[in-house]
């Protein structure tokens, strides 16, 4: 249970045989179990083997509660994405805050060209303790959500776009280069990875 | 005169001879005269040959008119620049401009990160022929002009920023990648290059 | 409307249902249809539903004009091409210019390697108020064009080529160091962004 | 006082001139005042002029607080560093740190080819709220870190190495491949962003 | 006979017929024979020819020795991966060191993120020979272990990870520049090379 | 005397003393020496040692034929260039084909953005054995001298220009994408390389 | 007939029915025909359409000669290759020498690092007029070669290898770096390029 | 005394007292001390405090015996160089073996474009117990070596060069392609590691 929370299970690559015998394991322990990368061919064996399971198909995440699990959730992180292609992204951090007990608010297709777009949603991010930020493309969103709150932006590239995009590396580079001070940043379509930093700060703000 | 304009001098690497000789054989020829990357050691000795001599020490541009010479400016382009560090770039656009007899109107410091600097500006530039956009970093601050405006927008990444900026490579990707469709881009640091362009286009609607 | 012009869809990884949706909802606003990247699959659904429906394989584009609309095309771009396998890209030009009511020349085959081919057929572009030119592997054809040419000359880099082409990069870097300072360049394979700016350009000359 | 902080100066490439002006300016608005990149012959001109002026050398950072200022620290953040050479990166998150009214352990030495060394300082930052790491070369020490502790972990990459470290690339490309799901990552050498962000944390941690 | 061994066949894009005729052949000689990156189809044809034939799936590798051969093994090279996923690479290591007679523990799972589980099992690597270190992600692996023993250690990157790590490159650039002094790197999923040196190594030892 | 020629001495790094005495050496076996690399401070001390001795400034080349040495040239070799900054490259080129004994004719300021000035030459190249071209920049010139002669063409990338012309790797790659059949590629700024190559040729044809 | 050669077809992305015209067209004016990148697929059904077809399934070209053509092959040209995997790039080089009229001589299997490889087959190539070198991976043969021989060596780099070899651009750099100064490059997998380059070259000498 | 030697001293950045302070420490404890990229001016002040202190310019290391310290070498490296710029290097790996007790063997300006310099000093590395290569530009030194020996080969690629070598990489990626089975890499210019690793590894031989 490092940082509070149990193992998360890593599908890719691994066998249904595997995957089933580490959930079975942390159920009975008593945990919630996030598995990630989980195909639908591995979800279409899974899901059957567990009651409670539930799988996101976008997002390519498994959920299993122990019976009888139910948990207040706390604190606000705002997902905010571009485009439509960067879903599945975003269903990942999603999914990843919903098992860490952490509120989520979705905010889609808010993309910097359409500039009135953003601002005419601030209401609904701009309380949030953190606020993910997926984005393919140019990457350009983060910097102008961390012009527009105080709280901690966590940055994902998304592997979405054509050409120069180099699979995700243009708006990885262009996150990093970020003028808001305020934005960090995680590998290119990490959406586990921000969803757990996220859930990690919440649970530390309102651990207090 | 291919595009209707005169040769430019491209100074970086002349001497100082092999300048002044092409400004006095285009002045003789009635020309307005344009040397972009002129520097302040090439400027300290030319200057003093041209009384007519124009030299811009940001933008590194000699502008050299032929005596008695008046042109009525036409048309209307916008410079926008995201930081401090972005304005050599962006007054070699502007004597670019200037010496192609167009207007320009300077916007400075509108950075993504404080998103309401720019809106706050938009009468300046909403009615613009073009618009031309100077940004190093993330290189993000085109894409949001472009979904503010109806006009071509020309892209400038430059050299300004450190580490994975790569010495303007990130803005360079960050703009040919942008999810607005009408930002074109040209090489980091091309401030003639855009200006030129966004010349051409002016001349093209007025001359009609 | 930005830029005048309805939305247009990018139908790559939307389902058929979305996309149909979406070309309802516009079809219903009397607006004239424009997806660009719609495969031959989803194309095989889509041109069924809309009786108008105009499907460019070539180009993967699909446009639907509403019942009885007909528009007189104005201006002129030229959309150049330097070999065969560049042509997907040149259609999504043509398509895109369509849409906006441009007039285009489609000029193919006149590759920088047979010198005697473009000036052979300059006639048919030197008075066009852009030009676009789409070219692959080594990507010079811009550079030539823009030395013919007094306009703007809007270079697209193409994915064709093998080895050191890098899915388009050579032509990419090559474009954004064109000699020719009338040369921009916008993303690999990126027809319908060039065509977007030329129509553009276009509306600006001839709404004056 | 965007985020709740006054802006932050970025010296590098500004005249000693601009930056007195900015420093004077929010001064006069009781604002305590960072400027970070000031190079040694910028201090040198600075210092002078303003009393309470206190210039880090390694750091390359100048803090001025209004007279009178007096602030309680708040919360723990540690920072780590792998070797020697990355000390100038954790200077400038240590002042941006102070200057936010953090309280700020200093953690050095404790490269990863010297496994012993990092555990045996276990106590000092395992009950941190956030834990800012900068390392040079390979980058690993925020993985290892990142595996001692439950809090988020912001890694800095240094441009300390030679060779294949490719100006700190490698260090960069380390941590966003980081296995440890804690760890968030800012641009090369960026620590003022690291401590930006980590003060952004404790704020919202300990404002509750 | 280079090195004291005989060939090694390496059967990627080689047909069966090739396959197996060097290895009729090598049989003949009275040599070990060793095949490397032997797909499962060509394996399911290869091995029924031999009846000693060995297929290791996972490592993708194909042995067969002379009848009636039977070598002790002499020296220990500990073989160490970080994740699971990196098994089919430490397969093709202990595949080779099995046919040069080396003795070899194999190490899963102790990847850095779990900083416990490495020095927990000090005792099965610290009197060994030879360490081989496989890893992706950020290949901090190898710098850690370095620090535990004074033996060479022989680093592989292997093609494991998302987004930024490059298919190998991130893992490869941080194992070059390791600040372990006793790490040195071979080629991406190049399992069959480390395994070699390591067998050349013990060989010189134990030559002696 | 390897391909028929005596050794070339790479003066980059070497002391004065070194260089001395492998030009020494060689002259008593009655050699002809070309020193390529020779800085201007070499020269300043080399020159004065041996009366024979040439130096060309901008292409840093120095000659020293043994007395009374002269050779009729053989064949023709054209050496064309698109802008004056890439002079440095061809009289490398130059020098190293008048040491061989080639006949060179020089063609300068042919850049493909003029592009009638390259066929208003074609008089003085179209019967040459080889061409070589040396370009920076998008590198586009060896494609159209390609296009017009039917003889091997030797291009030669430049380190000339700025932004993404990368130090040479866009005209790199633009020359090894030419779609000219006829075009080889050396490293860049090699001119050496590539007036060697030329040589050898020529020498190939007229030897015969 | 560019360079003294009729057009060659890149069969690449055309249709057979669009192949089989140019073929057709080329008979009819009496010209030996060579196509290249031509599919199994493309070949099954071009051959049975053409009786003089000739497929090289290795090298994927299909030769079609005119009926009653035959030519006394001049020169001679060595083709010299690593290994088995580059094979594809050395039979490509081998076709477009036949149909060029040139004698060809294939040399297999002399890699670097088996050093007593190549010179014990010296006697086959130091006469030739041209070598090509085909090697993937670590490319080096072409500067062992080059110290063997006085004549050009035209080196090709094959994207054969894995890792780091990064689809050939590990050898295509290293032959650009080769200190043999014989030693020219072509595109990665350019078999047709090489071969049509030697061909020149070898015209040229026996055209004299 | 990590892998049985004393800590060594990168002096690189370090202030001449700093790297005072250690030498006198472990002087103290009796150790040899060895100090690299020790700068000529940091030794013009070392070495007058240190009687016993010896500085390699070439290699810029810093080596202190305590007094009375003598002691027998053993084992056998050979130091293989290809050009005359590798020869900083190659000092490093000698003074670094030299500090470890090792004996090694100096074979300089055997570079592969020479093929028959190699063999003809064959005598002197064939029976070592490890090889060192140090070669910039292509690389291949160490493959060909890899060919005549059947020890381990460490290869260190070196930033000489020009154009593509891109500061070592050309080389190092080279390297890592090697298809000698016995060759292993370490960083750019990393003399100190490929003689810290050979000295381990005949400890390890002789050791026994
Ligand atoms: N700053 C600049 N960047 C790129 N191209 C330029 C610049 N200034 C001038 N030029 C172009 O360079 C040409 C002259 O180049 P040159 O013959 O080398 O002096 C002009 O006609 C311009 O098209
Ligand atoms: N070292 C730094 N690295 C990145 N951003 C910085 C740094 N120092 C200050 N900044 C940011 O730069 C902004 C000011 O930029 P400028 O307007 O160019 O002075 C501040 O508000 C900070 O967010
Ligand atoms: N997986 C592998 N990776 C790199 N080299 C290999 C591998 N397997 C075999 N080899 C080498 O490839 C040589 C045979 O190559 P080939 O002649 O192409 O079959 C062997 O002698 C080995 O040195
Ligand atoms: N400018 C150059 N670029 C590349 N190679 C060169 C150059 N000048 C000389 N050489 C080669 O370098 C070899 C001498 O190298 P070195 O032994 O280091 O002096 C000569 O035989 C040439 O083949
Ligand atoms: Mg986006
Ligand atoms: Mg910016
Ligand atoms: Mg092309
Ligand atoms: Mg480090
Ligand atoms: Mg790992
Ligand atoms: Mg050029
Ligand atoms: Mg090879
Ligand atoms: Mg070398």
């Amino acid at each position: 249970r490092r940082c509070g929370f149990p193992e998360v299970i890593y599908a890719e690559g691994k066998t249904v045989e595997a995957v089933q015998a580490i959930v079975a394991r942390l159920l009975e322990q008593g945990e919630r179990v996030l598995a990630t990368r989980v195909s639908a061919e591995q979800a279409a064996e899974l899901v059957p083997m567990f009651p409670q399971a539930q799988y996101n198909q976008l997002g390519r995440t498994l959920r299993v509660d122990p019976e009888g699990t139910s948990q207040a959730a706390i604190g606000h992180v705002a997902v905010i994405t571009a485009g439509t292609s960067d879903r599945p992204v975003s269903e990942e951090v999603r999914e990843t805050l919903g098992w860490m007990g952490v509120q989520v608010t979705m905010i889609y297709d808010v993309g910097v060209a359409g500039p009135h777009r953003l601002p005419s949603r601030l209401a609904e991010f701009e309380s949030a303790d953190v606020v993910v930020v997926a984005a393919g493309m140019e990457g350009a969103l983060p910097s102008v959500v961390g012009g527009y709150v105080g709280c901690p932006v966590i940055a994902v590239p998304t592997s979405v776009g054509y050409g120069a995009s180099l699979g995700g590396i243009a708006a990885l580079l262009s996150m990093l280069n970020s003028c808001a001070a305020n934005v960090t940043v995680v590998n290119i379509d990490a959406g586990f990875k921000a969803g757990y930093l996220a859930g990690l700060i919440v649970n530390k703000i309102h651990a207090k």
